[in-house]
């Protein structure tokens, strides 16, 4: 039998999770639950249901895991406690400083419910906290480094669209070459916020608005660019489309670390990974941790679980026995 | 408490295991067994027993978790299943296509024994399995790449001593940058043995060897050489032992997919290691497993397990709450 899976929320993410499990033979997508009026929502999985988020909890037995897919400021620290209760869930909650109180809130849940929470799952957090922890647990002295992009950055180019005169804008967060080599060379060097990545602007203006002075409040604008060096283009509305329209991202987790009698040796764990559609990608990674969910339930385990907590081989829907034999 | 390690066999690995126990506080070394006579292997570690081999089994009650530290071919096919009774284990037995049955004694042996025995631990198998299944169970759709190197391929080295005229050699497995490069671009190559790897050979002939000779039996040499690019280079013994004595080793793990409805999306995900010392990178993994199989066995689980089958956060001297604090 399949592993029948719901989608809450169909934007960039639930419409990622609905092309995953496509290409998962042992799931089904069994509804998508939107806030919309569902008659104005389409999806592309031919005989799912389309169904209003009020109507979530009529589907209590006919979904084994529900994927959480609203935004992590206002939506998911309230719908994972909430829908934890009545179903497994898989969420991607990304404030990694609210983390803890996430954690704690979805655990006191799912045991009520006798439900599997996993939260916090993507790639950062998710498949780069991983390697963070594999790699600091086998070289317990050394330093860590995570680098981001080349990739849209979605909060910056949002801050960039509030600004008066700017008509649509997409920055993209890049990494600076010579700072992931030092890392690499096993420098160890202690990097600013500036030294560590740059900022590249794509900005549509309004008709009459003033580019110099737009440029010159990007550059300085807190928090967002100040402290990098930041590039501006001003480009047309039609290059924006043409150009700028896909949602590319990555990155790179490294860990360079001694060892040795004396730490006389060096080594360097990296990670990276190079994404044309960062939602499609977290998508692959929730789908996963969802087979773990069901699985987990399975067992009679309840509670909020992070990657940290799930055995690789509850991902894979290949048996112990395969995984040993083929991938070991 | 501190978690009290036992190393059967003293040779690189076993010193390695030893210079990791020291950077994990919660560990200490209790006993080093050789086969030797105690009386002449020398550790490095105050405080801790030299004993024989046959003295293994009274420590039974004062050795946590026992490391095999013996060679795949000979040694821990019947080590780790006799060991595995008494204590619980961890080995680096790497001769993948034996895995399965390795396994299934090692299973028998440690549920009889009520103990746990973790095999293959390292990084390939290890880390690069680990890697592998991740990779694998997120982009089902793709290919994977494993590359190895820049590094001493301690069996080839030996290849090249075995030569009639040889009296010292390293062999150094080198990836070839471009093979990589087309896999990163997401171009799906398919590689044949020579364009994915090539081999460079350091020897030290005996007086009177005859060099051009030697060179055509090493390039020729069915298995390890004939089917590579392989270089030769005649050096003295001094430059091999002032140039060449390091064990340094490492490679790469790359899985290319695709998503989207279409799958009109590519995705890399790539993993790679830059080892100084081999021997003393695989003992660091080997002893966060360890804790694992420590921790694993308070609970009162028993059998064989691989790192598919263990929770990242097993190996993590932190707890739940340090590692969502500060990792995820």
């Amino acid at each position: 039998m399949s592993i029948r899976i719901g989608i809450l929320g169909y934007g960039n993410l639930g419409r990622g999770v609905e092309c995953a499990i496509r290409q998962n033979p042992d799931m089904e997508l069994a509804a998508v639950f939107t806030r919309r009026d569902p008659k104005n929502v389409s999806i592309l999985t031919e005989g799912a249901a389309v169904c209003h988020v009020s109507e979530a909890e009529e589907w209590k037995d006919r979904i084994d895991v529900m994927i959480l897919c609203g935004g992590s400021a206002t939506d998911l620290p309230e719908q994972t406690p909430e829908y934890a209760k009545l179903f497994n869930v898989v969420d991607s909650f990304d404030t990694h400083a609210r983390i803890p109180e996430h954690f704690a809130n979805v655990d006191q849940a799912a045991k009520e419910g006798g439900k599997i929470g996993i939260i916090s799952v993507g790639w950062d957090p998710g498949l780069f906290s991983l390697n963070r922890m594999y790699a600091n647990a086998i070289l317990p002295e050394g330093n860590d480094y995570t680098f981001w992009g080349k990739g849209v950055s979605q909060g910056h180019s949002d801050a960039l669209r509030r600004i008066d005169g700017v008509k649509d804008a997409k920055q993209y967060t890049i990494p600076v070459e010579s700072a992931l080599e030092a890392v690499r060379n096993g420098d160890n060097p202690e990097l600013t916020t500036r030294q560590k990545h740059t900022r590249e602007c794509f900005v549509v203006l309004e008709d009459g608005a003033d580019a110099a002075k737009i440029e010159q409040e990007i550059k300085t604008m807190p928090n967002y660019f100040a402290d990098y060096d930041t590039t501006v283009h001003f480009i047309s509305e039609d290059e924006l489309k043409a150009n700028h329209s896909g949602i590319p991202h990555g990155g790179f987790v490294l860990r360079s670390g001694k060892t040795g009698w004396e730490k006389e040796n060096s080594h360097i764990i990296e990670y990276s990974l190079k994404l044309d559609s960062n939602p499609e990608f977290t998508s692959s990674v929730i789908i996963a941790y969802a087979r773990a969910a069901y699985r987990l339930h399975n067992e009679g385990q309840t509670g909020c679980k992070t990657v940290f907590d799930i055995a690789p081989a509850y991902l894979s829907s290949k048996s112990g026995e395969e995984l040993r034999a083929a991938l070991l």
